[in-house]
């Protein structure tokens, strides 16, 4: 939805330009299949278009090459080679990331790293597993059921997602609340710099406090750092008997009170709230029925285990707290899995129902306490200058990360749609910047965001950052362009 | 215990060398006091002597002068002086490191922080607090006991330790298996560089993938890239009735499989260990009772949450399925706070108890699986070559710290016996790297470790975090020396 950023004016000194697409000669060509084998170094128009994109779907991919390594070795040999002959990397999972962090529109060789999806070395003592970059999220969250575990970090790409990509972007999801995002999963990993060295983070150690945690560092970095080779991730204890309670509150200040109502009882596994707006679309277009009658101008949902009857009294009972405070106007609490699911359905299910719309969306997060106050001033302003905008808000506000969607009007077209929205991106990023918060909450930089970075982070910072990633990667070809520009 | 290791012969080209003691003329002195006033900069002996030193007591104190600024300007100033003027700045917090990371033993400033114990700003929705550096660990502690909520991160100097300090070296403790090291609880800090600069990093957001998370670099950095200034602390729900299990096991298999059973089903907030010799010493120097008759080779003790009859309910079968399966001869429960408190101390003690032995200490870490396997090899390198070395060990086996304590024999004068612990801590550190542990699991690298980080870190790591370092810190003057030489 936001203009693609021109690269800054000034690169730094020790860049070196990447090749364009037109100088991937037959030599090159020949290197990367002499690593990897013939038929798995892909130029046909299909695997260029297919591999280059993620569903970011703005920007037009157009890699030189796609690769398959199969080993830690491949990866490094490819490395080495695209480092002596200036030809950038763009690390590629499973391209479900939604700021182009993982596109290739500059004639970049795109390392898809599916094949190495292994999983093993389950150790259950530690409770971790090994897992190749290219292991699918589903696929870890099921190897993690048959141990009678579970892996916590879920979101709605589950299903293509890869372990590789959700460490390059932290992703986070529908759990943050009470399980963190993928960081708080990474026990080790193994990470091919810039340079083709294998470095080996952390190990799988719980306590390790030898020098800097240079594992922290790269999950995160949206692969400009190196790419992930090999990861071992934390796994938990199933939660018990999961309850799902859907409250009608009357503005965002009595859901802040409600949070902190709860929070201080409970240990929730979600706090996630929509508004009527979004209701209102869900239920007419999904099979699926309002919680209750009373309409207020939002919902929360809240999860929580439930492993005895202790537990949902104890829920009951601040329920009942919360309507006398006058919190809360009516409720409704699962009594099965499957209520649960529907329930889980009324917000899970809003992104997909006003897909039709086309909308604007932006991910962006501040300090808990100052939603409220953030989402009035959005709300004044972009119906001050656009009265005919729908906005649908969303999230997971028990960690100060909402979703804003923008419905596009039925009269406008797409182009002066999008045009608008640009405008309303700065009104969005200058007020997040007001408040301190993110212009990123957990979809990461990529291209998408790369010119509102300054936001969020000041140019101190970005130089830092700059500095870190020619530590890693001094010939700045991993995923070059992606975050800022050298 | 280990030698002060000599510093490497190469140094970087980007690094000046630092001021020696004799050349902080009275120009740089007049200097510093204009910025923080006449008596806050200091250079009796007495003080000199007190704030040069850490809880180390290895190296002799030698530092220029100690300056106490109290404000966040003040630090930048005295930053950039030193900057200019090539001093060495050692940051100070409350000095109870064990790994002279906070030692001045080469005519550095001291910038003591212990004025800057500001504490406030309490969002209750958040549940986070801004701390000075200054601030014990303990008053926030205290703090959040006021506010109904409880800070997790305890330690034996939590009366002392200052949370600039706890943030350096990423400091752990006895509830690290639920709770996390101080990593886990830092929602934001500010870091005042090596230039000066001041940075607002991750202000208090819990989502935020707005590019590389510098947060996580500065924790446990051990003030090499600068000095934090303020911390915005997360506080959590306190523990409701904790219950204390003491368990005696045969081997270290057994324990193993305990914490294995235990961890599937109850959330335990600590998970220690201690040998029969370890009881033994504490029982007969401190008021104590033995837990019970049955002697057994280890100890384990358990603490958790018990809301309620059922928890104590799933903890007792647990116990009786361990020792069914023969994995645990005997145990007792607390059934009050007090009794929990004695049962604590049977393990709490221990480090006391052995002082008048003079013990040589090390804290590593390995998987928590391969303790079993580690513990072992060192026992037989040590009883081989030193047969009348009397090995204590106990600690944090949940997360695989476990703390290696060798009394002095009596007979044994120190010097010889240092010498000894010398030989000791190469072939401990040679099976740590064998089993991929930390040569420092929670007491950081500072001085005492520096020679040895090797064993845990491979040379493209450490040429990674230097390049790191010189990115925040092109002068050199942030803690030189501390974790590796440039």
């Amino acid at each position: 939805m936001l203009p693609y950023a021109p690269p800054e004016s000034a690169p730094c000194e020790k860049y070196r330009r990447i090749r364009p697409v037109a100088q991937l000669d037959s030599e090159i060509l020949a290197a990367l299949k002499d690593i990897v084998g013939e038929e798995r170094v892909l130029t046909d128009p299909e695997s260029l278009q297919y591999y280059g994109r993620d569903w970011t779907r703005f920007y037009e991919p157009a890699p030189s090459a796609v690769v398959l390594p199969g080993t830690i070795e491949e990866v490094q040999a490819l490395v080495r080679l695209a480092a002596s002959s200036s030809l950038a990397i763009v690390p590629s999972g499973g391209r479900t990331g939604l700021s182009a962090g993982a596109v290739a529109v500059n004639g970049e060789l795109v390392m898809a790293l599916d094949r190495m999806n292994n999983i093993g070395d389950f150790d259950p003592v530690d409770r971790t597993v090994r897992c190749g970059p290219g292991v699918v999220t589903e696929q870890l969250q099921q190897f993690a059921e048959q141990q009678g575990l579970y892996y916590p970090v879920d979101f709605a790409s589950a299903g293509s997602s890869q372990i590789g990509g959700n460490i390059a972007t932290n992703a986070g999801g529908i759990k943050v609340i009470r399980h963190g995002m993928t960081r708080d999963w990474v026990a080790g990993l193994k990470l091919v710099t810039g340079t083709g060295e294998l470095l080996d983070l952390n190990r799988g150690l719980i306590k390790n406090n030898a020098g800097y945690d240079l594992r922290h560092l790269v999950i995160g970095a949206e692969g400009t750092l190196g790419v992930v080779v090999e990861a071992t991730m934390r796994l938990d204890r199933p939660p018990r008997d999961l309850a799902v309670m859907v409250l009608g509150v009357p503005d965002m200040t009595a859901i802040m009170r409600v949070l902190a109502a709860f929070q201080g009882e409970i240990e929730l596994s979600a706090f996630e709230f929509f508004s009527e707006l979004a209701l209102q679309k869900v239920v007419a277009h999904q099979a699926l029925q309002r919680p209750f009658e009373t309409i207020t101008e939002y919902y929360a949902l809240l999860e929580f285990e439930q492993p005895d009857a202790a537990a949902m009294e104890r829920a009951m009972a601040l329920f009942a707290h919360c309507v006398e405070q006058g919190w809360v106007y009516d409720g409704t609490v699962s009594q099965s899995v499957a209520q649960a699911e529907n329930l889980w359905r009324l917000r899970e299910d809003i992104s997909e129902t006003i897909t039709p719309w086309t909308p604007y969306k932006n991910d962006i997060s501040t300090t808990i306490s100052r939603v409220p106050e953030f989402l009035a001033e959005v709300e004044a302003v972009v119906n001050e200058n656009y009265p005919d905008f729908e906005i649908i808000w969303f999230g997971h506000i028990g960690d100060g990360n909402v979703h804003l969607n923008i419905l596009k009007p039925e009269s406008l077209d797409i182009d002066a749609f999008r045009e608008q929205c640009g405008e309303v991106s700065r009104w969005v990023f200058e007020i997040v910047q007001r408040h301190g918060g993110s212009v990123s909450a957990e979809h990461g930089v990529g291209l998408l965001k790369k010119a509102y970075l300054h936001y969020s982070r000041d140019p101190a910072e970005i130089g830092i950052m700059k500095q870190i990633k020619l530590a890693f990667d001094p010939h700045g070809i991993m995923n070059p362009g992606k975050i800022f520009d050298l």
